[in-house]
Protein backbone atom coordinates (compact mmCIF):
# COMPACT_ATOMS: atom_id res chain seq x y z
CA UNK A 1 0.00 0.00 0.00
CA UNK A 2 1.27 3.64 -0.64
CA UNK A 3 1.37 6.14 2.21
CA UNK A 4 -1.85 6.40 4.22
CA UNK A 5 -3.34 9.98 4.42
CA UNK A 6 -5.31 10.31 7.65
CA UNK A 7 -6.96 13.49 7.26
CA UNK A 8 -9.13 15.67 9.90
CA UNK A 9 -11.48 18.00 9.24
CA UNK A 10 -13.34 20.50 11.06
CA UNK A 11 -15.68 22.65 11.80
CA UNK A 12 -15.18 25.30 9.31
CA UNK A 13 -15.58 23.06 6.33
CA UNK A 14 -18.18 20.85 7.47
CA UNK A 15 -20.29 23.75 8.41
CA UNK A 16 -20.41 25.39 4.97
CA UNK A 17 -21.53 23.92 2.48
CA UNK A 18 -19.61 25.01 -0.78
CA UNK A 19 -16.61 24.88 1.04
CA UNK A 20 -17.38 21.07 2.19
CA UNK A 21 -18.47 20.03 -1.57
CA UNK A 22 -14.73 22.24 -2.44
CA UNK A 23 -12.97 19.77 -0.09
CA UNK A 24 -14.84 16.73 -0.94
CA UNK A 25 -14.51 16.75 -4.81
CA UNK A 26 -10.44 17.45 -4.16
CA UNK A 27 -10.49 14.68 -1.36
CA UNK A 28 -12.14 12.09 -3.64
CA UNK A 29 -9.15 12.80 -6.56
CA UNK A 30 -6.03 11.79 -3.96
CA UNK A 31 -4.23 9.07 -5.44
CA UNK A 32 -3.54 7.93 -2.23
CA UNK A 33 -5.48 5.63 0.62
CA UNK A 34 -6.83 7.46 3.09
CA UNK A 35 -9.26 8.07 5.94
CA UNK A 36 -11.18 10.97 6.64
CA UNK A 37 -11.99 11.93 10.20
CA UNK A 38 -14.73 14.41 11.17
CA UNK A 39 -16.71 15.94 14.49
CA UNK A 40 -19.71 18.22 13.98
CA UNK A 41 -19.79 20.53 16.79
CA UNK A 42 -21.41 23.55 15.27
CA UNK A 43 -24.36 21.61 13.52
CA UNK A 44 -24.93 19.31 16.83
CA UNK A 45 -24.75 22.74 18.94
CA UNK A 46 -27.98 24.38 16.45
CA UNK A 47 -29.84 21.06 16.60
CA UNK A 48 -29.22 20.94 20.44
CA UNK A 49 -30.28 24.79 20.66
CA UNK A 50 -33.32 24.06 18.40
CA UNK A 51 -34.62 21.17 20.50
CA UNK A 52 -33.92 23.09 23.86
CA UNK A 53 -31.21 21.10 25.14
CA UNK A 54 -28.98 23.49 27.11
CA UNK A 55 -25.60 23.55 25.94
CA UNK A 56 -22.78 22.75 28.61
CA UNK A 57 -18.92 23.49 27.89
CA UNK A 58 -15.88 23.66 30.31
CA UNK A 59 -13.04 25.15 29.09
CA UNK A 60 -14.19 24.19 25.36
CA UNK A 61 -15.31 21.02 25.80
CA UNK A 62 -18.71 19.74 25.63
CA UNK A 63 -20.83 18.40 28.70
CA UNK A 64 -22.47 15.66 27.10
CA UNK A 65 -25.53 13.88 28.95
CA UNK A 66 -27.78 11.64 27.41
CA UNK A 67 -30.12 14.20 25.65
CA UNK A 68 -26.71 15.80 24.21
CA UNK A 69 -25.48 12.40 23.05
CA UNK A 70 -28.35 11.94 21.21
CA UNK A 71 -27.85 14.81 19.49
CA UNK A 72 -24.05 14.03 18.63
CA UNK A 73 -24.99 10.69 17.38
CA UNK A 74 -27.75 11.87 15.02
CA UNK A 75 -25.62 15.03 14.17
CA UNK A 76 -22.40 13.29 13.47
CA UNK A 77 -22.87 9.54 12.47
CA UNK A 78 -26.41 10.28 10.81
CA UNK A 79 -26.99 13.83 9.06
CA UNK A 80 -23.28 14.38 8.63
CA UNK A 81 -21.63 11.44 7.91
CA UNK A 82 -24.53 9.99 5.64
CA UNK A 83 -24.18 13.14 3.40
CA UNK A 84 -20.21 13.07 3.19
CA UNK A 85 -20.58 9.65 1.87
CA UNK A 86 -22.70 10.86 -0.49
CA UNK A 87 -20.70 13.19 -2.00
CA UNK A 88 -17.68 11.31 -1.98
CA UNK A 89 -19.88 8.83 -3.90
CA UNK A 90 -21.01 11.36 -6.64
CA UNK A 91 -17.40 11.89 -7.14
CA UNK A 92 -17.36 8.00 -7.84
CA UNK A 93 -15.10 8.02 -4.36
CA UNK A 94 -16.47 4.62 -3.07
CA UNK A 95 -16.82 5.51 0.97
CA UNK A 96 -18.26 3.58 4.28
CA UNK A 97 -19.03 5.48 7.19
CA UNK A 98 -17.69 4.38 10.59
CA UNK A 99 -18.13 4.91 14.25
CA UNK A 100 -15.75 3.43 16.31
CA UNK A 101 -18.41 1.44 17.24
CA UNK A 102 -18.47 0.04 13.67
CA UNK A 103 -16.02 -2.99 12.88
CA UNK A 104 -15.03 -2.19 17.06
CA UNK A 105 -12.60 0.17 15.65
CA UNK A 106 -12.08 2.48 18.81
CA UNK A 107 -12.94 1.50 22.08
CA UNK A 108 -13.15 3.81 24.88
CA UNK A 109 -13.64 4.40 28.50
CA UNK A 110 -15.78 6.93 30.06
CA UNK A 111 -14.09 9.35 31.50
CA UNK A 112 -13.96 8.89 35.06
CA UNK A 113 -15.21 12.01 37.26
CA UNK A 114 -12.67 13.78 38.97
CA UNK A 115 -13.84 17.56 39.83
CA UNK A 116 -15.83 17.36 36.52
CA UNK A 117 -18.63 14.89 35.52
CA UNK A 118 -18.25 15.05 31.39
CA UNK A 119 -21.18 12.76 30.93
CA UNK A 120 -20.81 10.28 28.11
CA UNK A 121 -17.17 11.44 27.03
CA UNK A 122 -14.87 8.47 25.82
CA UNK A 123 -11.08 8.30 26.18
CA UNK A 124 -9.87 5.94 24.19
CA UNK A 125 -8.72 2.75 25.11
CA UNK A 126 -7.69 0.83 22.14
CA UNK A 127 -8.13 0.92 18.18
CA UNK A 128 -8.54 -1.75 15.97
CA UNK A 129 -7.87 -1.23 12.24
CA UNK A 130 -8.79 -4.36 10.56
CA UNK A 131 -12.01 -3.20 9.24
CA UNK A 132 -10.28 -0.17 8.31
CA UNK A 133 -7.41 -2.09 6.42
CA UNK A 134 -9.87 -4.36 4.83
CA UNK A 135 -11.76 -1.77 3.45
CA UNK A 136 -8.51 0.32 2.24
CA UNK A 137 -7.44 -3.07 0.22
CA UNK A 138 -10.07 -3.12 -1.43
CA UNK A 139 -10.31 0.51 -2.77
CA UNK A 140 -13.14 1.80 -0.32
CA UNK A 141 -12.20 4.81 2.20
CA UNK A 142 -13.57 5.06 5.59
CA UNK A 143 -15.24 8.26 6.87
CA UNK A 144 -14.90 8.06 10.64
CA UNK A 145 -16.60 10.21 12.49
CA UNK A 146 -16.17 11.33 16.09
CA UNK A 147 -18.32 8.60 18.34
CA UNK A 148 -16.60 5.82 20.30
CA UNK A 149 -17.66 2.94 22.73
CA UNK A 150 -16.62 1.35 25.48
CA UNK A 151 -17.55 -2.60 24.16
CA UNK A 152 -20.30 -2.80 26.51
CA UNK A 153 -22.97 -1.16 24.73
CA UNK A 154 -22.63 2.30 25.49
CA UNK A 155 -21.92 4.90 22.75
CA UNK A 156 -19.46 7.40 23.50
CA UNK A 157 -18.72 11.32 22.27
CA UNK A 158 -14.89 11.51 21.73
CA UNK A 159 -12.62 14.71 20.19
CA UNK A 160 -12.04 14.37 16.42
CA UNK A 161 -8.12 15.61 16.54
CA UNK A 162 -7.56 12.70 18.88
CA UNK A 163 -9.23 10.35 16.88
CA UNK A 164 -7.71 11.24 14.32
CA UNK A 165 -3.88 10.85 16.13
CA UNK A 166 -5.36 7.25 17.51
CA UNK A 167 -5.88 6.21 14.30
CA UNK A 168 -2.81 7.06 12.79
CA UNK A 169 -0.55 5.69 15.65
CA UNK A 170 -2.41 2.38 15.08
CA UNK A 171 -1.86 2.40 11.17
CA UNK A 172 2.01 3.39 11.32
CA UNK A 173 2.77 0.17 13.56
CA UNK A 174 2.37 -1.29 9.44
CA UNK A 175 2.69 1.06 7.45
CA UNK A 176 3.28 4.57 6.51
CA UNK A 177 1.26 6.55 7.45
CA UNK A 178 0.94 10.67 7.48
CA UNK A 179 -1.79 13.01 9.63
CA UNK A 180 -3.11 16.23 8.52
CA UNK A 181 -5.15 18.64 10.62
CA UNK A 182 -7.38 20.78 8.43
CA UNK A 183 -8.63 23.99 9.72
CA UNK A 184 -9.07 27.48 9.11
CA UNK A 185 -5.88 28.66 9.30
CA UNK A 186 -2.96 28.49 7.20
CA UNK A 187 -1.49 26.14 10.09
CA UNK A 188 0.38 27.74 13.80
CA UNK A 189 0.66 31.15 13.56
CA UNK A 190 2.90 33.79 15.00
CA UNK A 191 0.19 36.13 15.25
CA UNK A 192 -3.25 35.13 15.33
CA UNK A 193 -4.53 37.66 13.05
CA UNK A 194 -1.56 37.73 10.32
CA UNK A 195 -2.79 34.64 7.89
CA UNK A 196 1.06 34.67 6.66
CA UNK A 197 2.90 34.50 10.02
CA UNK A 198 2.68 30.63 9.58
CA UNK A 199 5.15 28.72 12.18
CA UNK A 200 6.13 26.66 8.86
CA UNK A 201 7.96 23.59 11.27
CA UNK A 202 7.82 23.30 14.82
CA UNK A 203 9.91 20.13 16.58
CA UNK A 204 9.88 19.07 20.62
CA UNK A 205 11.94 21.75 21.51
CA UNK A 206 10.85 24.91 19.39
CA UNK A 207 7.50 23.98 20.96
CA UNK A 208 8.62 24.57 24.39
CA UNK A 209 9.61 27.38 23.65
CA UNK A 210 6.78 28.67 21.78
CA UNK A 211 4.45 27.77 24.84
CA UNK A 212 6.53 29.36 27.19
CA UNK A 213 6.13 32.83 24.80
CA UNK A 214 3.14 32.21 24.74
CA UNK A 215 2.85 32.13 21.14
CA UNK A 216 0.85 29.21 21.11
CA UNK A 217 -2.52 30.26 22.26
CA UNK A 218 -4.91 27.61 24.75
CA UNK A 219 -6.99 26.97 21.75
CA UNK A 220 -4.02 25.20 20.09
CA UNK A 221 -2.53 23.45 22.67
CA UNK A 222 -4.81 20.40 23.22
CA UNK A 223 -4.26 19.89 18.74
CA UNK A 224 0.08 20.48 18.69
CA UNK A 225 -0.30 17.68 21.91
CA UNK A 226 -2.35 15.54 19.35
CA UNK A 227 0.19 16.18 16.41
CA UNK A 228 3.37 15.35 19.27
CA UNK A 229 2.31 12.25 20.79
CA UNK A 230 1.58 10.96 17.17
CA UNK A 231 5.21 12.02 15.43
CA UNK A 232 6.82 10.36 18.40
CA UNK A 233 4.81 7.18 18.12
CA UNK A 234 6.17 6.94 14.62
CA UNK A 235 3.47 8.67 12.65
CA UNK A 236 5.42 9.68 9.58
CA UNK A 237 4.77 13.28 9.18
CA UNK A 238 1.91 15.66 11.03
CA UNK A 239 0.68 18.58 9.10
CA UNK A 240 -1.65 21.60 10.38
CA UNK A 241 -3.21 24.06 7.98
CA UNK A 242 -6.03 24.94 5.43
CA UNK A 243 -7.20 22.01 3.27
CA UNK A 244 -5.47 23.20 0.34
CA UNK A 245 -1.76 22.12 1.79
CA UNK A 246 -3.11 18.81 0.93
CA UNK A 247 -3.98 19.53 -2.78
CA UNK A 248 -1.66 22.24 -3.39
CA UNK A 249 2.17 21.85 -2.63
CA UNK A 250 2.29 26.10 -3.04
CA UNK A 251 -0.04 26.49 -0.11
CA UNK A 252 1.98 27.16 3.07
CA UNK A 253 1.51 25.29 6.38
CA UNK A 254 2.89 24.12 9.54
CA UNK A 255 5.00 20.25 9.65
CA UNK A 256 5.96 18.88 12.88
CA UNK A 257 9.18 17.60 13.83
CA UNK A 258 9.92 15.28 16.10
CA UNK B 1 -21.35 -19.23 2.77
CA UNK B 2 -24.03 -21.27 4.75
CA UNK B 3 -27.41 -19.75 3.95
CA UNK B 4 -27.76 -15.99 5.04
CA UNK B 5 -30.24 -14.49 6.46
CA UNK B 6 -31.89 -11.07 5.63
CA UNK B 7 -33.88 -9.57 8.64
CA UNK B 8 -35.77 -6.71 8.35
CA UNK B 9 -37.14 -5.68 12.19
CA UNK B 10 -40.00 -3.10 12.49
CA UNK B 11 -41.26 -0.27 14.51
CA UNK B 12 -42.43 -2.59 17.36
CA UNK B 13 -38.85 -3.77 18.36
CA UNK B 14 -37.02 -0.50 17.20
CA UNK B 15 -38.98 1.58 19.65
CA UNK B 16 -39.28 -0.90 22.79
CA UNK B 17 -35.62 -0.69 24.23
CA UNK B 18 -36.70 -4.03 26.35
CA UNK B 19 -37.45 -5.89 23.15
CA UNK B 20 -34.41 -4.72 20.98
CA UNK B 21 -32.22 -5.56 23.57
CA UNK B 22 -33.91 -9.46 23.73
CA UNK B 23 -34.05 -9.46 20.15
CA UNK B 24 -30.41 -8.74 19.85
CA UNK B 25 -28.81 -10.66 21.83
CA UNK B 26 -30.55 -13.59 20.27
CA UNK B 27 -29.83 -11.84 16.53
CA UNK B 28 -25.97 -12.12 17.87
CA UNK B 29 -26.10 -15.66 18.34
CA UNK B 30 -27.74 -16.74 15.00
CA UNK B 31 -24.52 -18.65 13.22
CA UNK B 32 -25.10 -18.14 9.74
CA UNK B 33 -23.89 -14.84 7.86
CA UNK B 34 -26.56 -12.31 8.36
CA UNK B 35 -27.71 -8.84 7.20
CA UNK B 36 -29.92 -6.60 9.36
CA UNK B 37 -32.67 -4.24 7.67
CA UNK B 38 -34.61 -1.43 9.87
CA UNK B 39 -36.59 1.77 9.40
CA UNK B 40 -37.28 3.55 12.35
CA UNK B 41 -40.57 5.46 11.74
CA UNK B 42 -41.91 6.63 15.23
CA UNK B 43 -38.50 8.25 16.30
CA UNK B 44 -38.11 9.74 13.31
CA UNK B 45 -41.62 11.23 13.77
CA UNK B 46 -40.96 12.02 17.61
CA UNK B 47 -37.91 14.07 16.59
CA UNK B 48 -40.09 15.86 14.05
CA UNK B 49 -42.53 16.71 16.56
CA UNK B 50 -40.09 17.91 19.13
CA UNK B 51 -38.61 20.03 16.24
CA UNK B 52 -41.71 21.15 15.10
CA UNK B 53 -41.96 19.89 11.95
CA UNK B 54 -45.28 18.70 10.39
CA UNK B 55 -45.64 15.40 9.66
CA UNK B 56 -47.23 14.61 6.46
CA UNK B 57 -48.89 11.08 5.58
CA UNK B 58 -50.37 9.96 2.03
CA UNK B 59 -51.64 6.36 2.44
CA UNK B 60 -49.04 5.21 5.35
CA UNK B 61 -46.57 6.87 3.17
CA UNK B 62 -44.34 9.68 4.42
CA UNK B 63 -44.04 12.51 2.64
CA UNK B 64 -40.36 13.61 2.75
CA UNK B 65 -38.98 17.01 2.32
CA UNK B 66 -35.68 18.25 2.64
CA UNK B 67 -36.02 19.22 6.94
CA UNK B 68 -38.20 15.59 7.18
CA UNK B 69 -35.04 14.16 5.67
CA UNK B 70 -32.60 15.38 7.53
CA UNK B 71 -34.69 14.06 10.67
CA UNK B 72 -34.53 10.32 8.83
CA UNK B 73 -30.87 10.71 8.30
CA UNK B 74 -30.56 12.10 11.85
CA UNK B 75 -32.47 9.08 13.67
CA UNK B 76 -32.27 5.94 11.62
CA UNK B 77 -28.32 6.40 10.28
CA UNK B 78 -27.53 8.08 13.47
CA UNK B 79 -29.06 7.51 16.65
CA UNK B 80 -30.80 4.14 15.90
CA UNK B 81 -28.73 2.71 13.50
CA UNK B 82 -25.30 3.48 16.00
CA UNK B 83 -27.16 1.99 18.88
CA UNK B 84 -27.70 -0.91 17.37
CA UNK B 85 -24.34 -1.70 16.38
CA UNK B 86 -22.89 -1.01 19.35
CA UNK B 87 -25.08 -3.26 21.43
CA UNK B 88 -24.07 -5.92 18.99
CA UNK B 89 -20.48 -4.94 19.91
CA UNK B 90 -21.66 -5.81 23.37
CA UNK B 91 -22.86 -9.49 22.73
CA UNK B 92 -19.31 -10.17 20.48
CA UNK B 93 -21.08 -9.94 16.95
CA UNK B 94 -18.68 -7.53 15.16
CA UNK B 95 -21.41 -5.09 13.05
CA UNK B 96 -20.68 -2.39 10.64
CA UNK B 97 -23.95 -0.01 10.55
CA UNK B 98 -24.60 1.04 6.67
CA UNK B 99 -26.78 3.39 4.41
CA UNK B 100 -27.75 2.47 0.72
CA UNK B 101 -24.95 4.96 0.05
CA UNK B 102 -22.33 3.51 1.70
CA UNK B 103 -20.28 1.46 -0.21
CA UNK B 104 -22.92 2.41 -2.65
CA UNK B 105 -25.26 0.08 -2.11
CA UNK B 106 -28.43 1.01 -2.98
CA UNK B 107 -28.75 3.26 -5.78
CA UNK B 108 -32.51 4.66 -6.48
CA UNK B 109 -34.37 7.61 -8.07
CA UNK B 110 -36.16 10.06 -6.49
CA UNK B 111 -39.88 9.28 -7.41
CA UNK B 112 -41.19 11.29 -10.02
CA UNK B 113 -44.07 13.50 -8.98
CA UNK B 114 -47.16 12.08 -10.16
CA UNK B 115 -50.34 13.04 -8.42
CA UNK B 116 -48.63 13.52 -5.11
CA UNK B 117 -44.95 14.79 -4.78
CA UNK B 118 -43.21 12.63 -2.30
CA UNK B 119 -40.14 14.42 -1.82
CA UNK B 120 -37.12 13.01 -1.11
CA UNK B 121 -37.75 9.15 -1.38
CA UNK B 122 -36.21 7.15 -3.60
CA UNK B 123 -37.20 3.84 -5.39
CA UNK B 124 -34.85 1.06 -5.57
CA UNK B 125 -32.83 1.39 -8.96
CA UNK B 126 -29.91 -1.06 -8.33
CA UNK B 127 -28.32 -2.97 -5.73
CA UNK B 128 -24.40 -3.87 -5.41
CA UNK B 129 -23.31 -6.34 -3.02
CA UNK B 130 -19.71 -6.65 -3.45
CA UNK B 131 -18.86 -4.67 0.08
CA UNK B 132 -21.75 -6.26 1.93
CA UNK B 133 -20.02 -9.95 0.57
CA UNK B 134 -16.21 -8.75 1.28
CA UNK B 135 -17.65 -7.91 5.24
CA UNK B 136 -19.92 -11.40 5.48
CA UNK B 137 -17.23 -13.15 4.40
CA UNK B 138 -14.93 -11.84 7.09
CA UNK B 139 -17.46 -12.47 9.29
CA UNK B 140 -18.93 -8.93 9.84
CA UNK B 141 -22.36 -8.47 10.00
CA UNK B 142 -24.23 -5.47 8.22
CA UNK B 143 -27.04 -3.44 9.91
CA UNK B 144 -28.60 -1.73 6.95
CA UNK B 145 -30.76 1.39 7.51
CA UNK B 146 -33.81 2.51 4.88
CA UNK B 147 -31.74 5.57 3.57
CA UNK B 148 -30.40 4.99 -0.05
CA UNK B 149 -28.57 7.63 -2.53
CA UNK B 150 -29.27 8.48 -6.20
CA UNK B 151 -25.47 8.60 -6.84
CA UNK B 152 -25.76 12.31 -7.46
CA UNK B 153 -25.42 12.89 -3.64
CA UNK B 154 -28.53 13.02 -2.77
CA UNK B 155 -29.90 10.43 0.00
CA UNK B 156 -33.36 9.49 -0.18
CA UNK B 157 -36.00 7.88 2.01
CA UNK B 158 -36.51 4.50 1.04
CA UNK B 159 -39.23 1.66 2.39
CA UNK B 160 -37.08 -0.60 4.94
CA UNK B 161 -39.27 -3.76 3.80
CA UNK B 162 -38.54 -2.98 -0.23
CA UNK B 163 -34.81 -2.64 0.90
CA UNK B 164 -35.14 -5.88 2.76
CA UNK B 165 -36.59 -7.67 -0.60
CA UNK B 166 -34.26 -6.05 -2.70
CA UNK B 167 -30.99 -6.85 -0.90
CA UNK B 168 -32.19 -10.89 -0.53
CA UNK B 169 -33.17 -11.06 -4.51
CA UNK B 170 -29.87 -9.12 -5.24
CA UNK B 171 -27.73 -11.92 -3.06
CA UNK B 172 -30.40 -14.36 -4.00
CA UNK B 173 -28.43 -14.65 -7.52
CA UNK B 174 -24.93 -15.77 -5.88
CA UNK B 175 -26.52 -17.81 -2.58
CA UNK B 176 -29.03 -19.62 -0.82
CA UNK B 177 -30.85 -16.32 0.77
CA UNK B 178 -34.12 -16.48 3.24
CA UNK B 179 -35.75 -13.39 4.08
CA UNK B 180 -37.53 -12.71 7.48
CA UNK B 181 -40.05 -9.86 8.29
CA UNK B 182 -39.88 -9.47 12.14
CA UNK B 183 -43.18 -7.27 13.21
CA UNK B 184 -45.21 -7.43 16.38
CA UNK B 185 -47.87 -10.16 15.21
CA UNK B 186 -47.47 -13.67 14.95
CA UNK B 187 -47.61 -13.90 10.91
CA UNK B 188 -50.22 -12.82 8.44
CA UNK B 189 -53.68 -13.34 10.45
CA UNK B 190 -57.19 -14.59 9.05
CA UNK B 191 -58.57 -13.06 12.09
CA UNK B 192 -56.13 -9.52 12.61
CA UNK B 193 -57.64 -9.28 16.53
CA UNK B 194 -56.50 -12.99 16.99
CA UNK B 195 -53.31 -13.94 17.40
CA UNK B 196 -53.57 -17.79 16.85
CA UNK B 197 -55.04 -17.30 13.60
CA UNK B 198 -51.54 -17.18 12.15
CA UNK B 199 -52.01 -18.58 8.54
CA UNK B 200 -49.04 -20.76 8.29
CA UNK B 201 -48.64 -20.90 4.18
CA UNK B 202 -49.36 -18.33 1.30
CA UNK B 203 -48.83 -19.09 -1.94
CA UNK B 204 -49.50 -17.18 -5.09
CA UNK B 205 -52.79 -18.41 -5.75
CA UNK B 206 -54.22 -18.72 -1.91
CA UNK B 207 -52.51 -14.99 -1.99
CA UNK B 208 -55.31 -13.83 -4.58
CA UNK B 209 -58.19 -15.61 -2.38
CA UNK B 210 -57.18 -13.96 0.52
CA UNK B 211 -56.98 -10.47 -1.24
CA UNK B 212 -60.26 -10.98 -2.68
CA UNK B 213 -61.90 -12.12 0.49
CA UNK B 214 -60.65 -8.85 1.78
CA UNK B 215 -58.73 -11.07 4.51
CA UNK B 216 -55.22 -9.12 3.95
CA UNK B 217 -56.07 -5.44 5.04
CA UNK B 218 -54.31 -2.54 3.15
CA UNK B 219 -51.44 -2.31 5.90
CA UNK B 220 -50.60 -5.71 4.87
CA UNK B 221 -50.55 -5.43 0.92
CA UNK B 222 -47.39 -3.85 0.48
CA UNK B 223 -45.50 -6.47 3.00
CA UNK B 224 -46.61 -9.37 1.07
CA UNK B 225 -46.40 -7.77 -1.89
CA UNK B 226 -42.59 -7.60 -1.15
CA UNK B 227 -42.79 -10.43 0.15
CA UNK B 228 -44.74 -12.44 -3.08
CA UNK B 229 -41.44 -10.20 -5.16
CA UNK B 230 -38.83 -11.70 -3.88
CA UNK B 231 -40.20 -15.24 -3.64
CA UNK B 232 -40.38 -14.60 -7.65
CA UNK B 233 -36.80 -13.54 -7.77
CA UNK B 234 -34.97 -16.66 -6.20
CA UNK B 235 -35.44 -16.02 -2.85
CA UNK B 236 -35.06 -19.23 -1.33
CA UNK B 237 -37.58 -18.33 1.92
CA UNK B 238 -40.07 -15.63 3.12
CA UNK B 239 -41.25 -15.75 6.35
CA UNK B 240 -43.53 -13.06 8.15
CA UNK B 241 -44.15 -13.16 12.43
CA UNK B 242 -42.45 -12.24 15.55
CA UNK B 243 -38.68 -11.99 16.07
CA UNK B 244 -39.08 -15.66 17.77
CA UNK B 245 -39.51 -17.28 14.19
CA UNK B 246 -35.89 -16.67 14.04
CA UNK B 247 -34.60 -18.31 17.00
CA UNK B 248 -37.51 -20.65 18.08
CA UNK B 249 -38.65 -23.57 16.10
CA UNK B 250 -42.00 -23.86 18.11
CA UNK B 251 -43.18 -20.26 16.89
CA UNK B 252 -46.40 -19.63 14.60
CA UNK B 253 -45.50 -17.74 11.80
CA UNK B 254 -46.17 -17.36 8.22
CA UNK B 255 -44.47 -18.97 5.20
CA UNK B 256 -44.47 -17.46 1.56
CA UNK B 257 -44.10 -20.22 -1.00
CA UNK B 258 -44.26 -19.14 -4.47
Amino acid sequence: MKVLKIVKIGGSIIDDEVALDAFLIEFSKLASPKVLVHGGGKTATRLARKLGIPIKMIDGRRITDAETLDVILMTYAGKLNKTIVAKLQAQNCNAIGFSGADGNTIISEKRKIDLIDYGFVGDVLAVNIETLKLLLNNGITPILCAITHDGKGQLLNTNADTIASEIAIRFAKCLETELYYCFEKNGVLKDVNDETSVIEEINTISYKTLISEGIVSEGMLPKLNNCFHAINQKVKKVYIGKPAMLFNSKSKFTTIQE
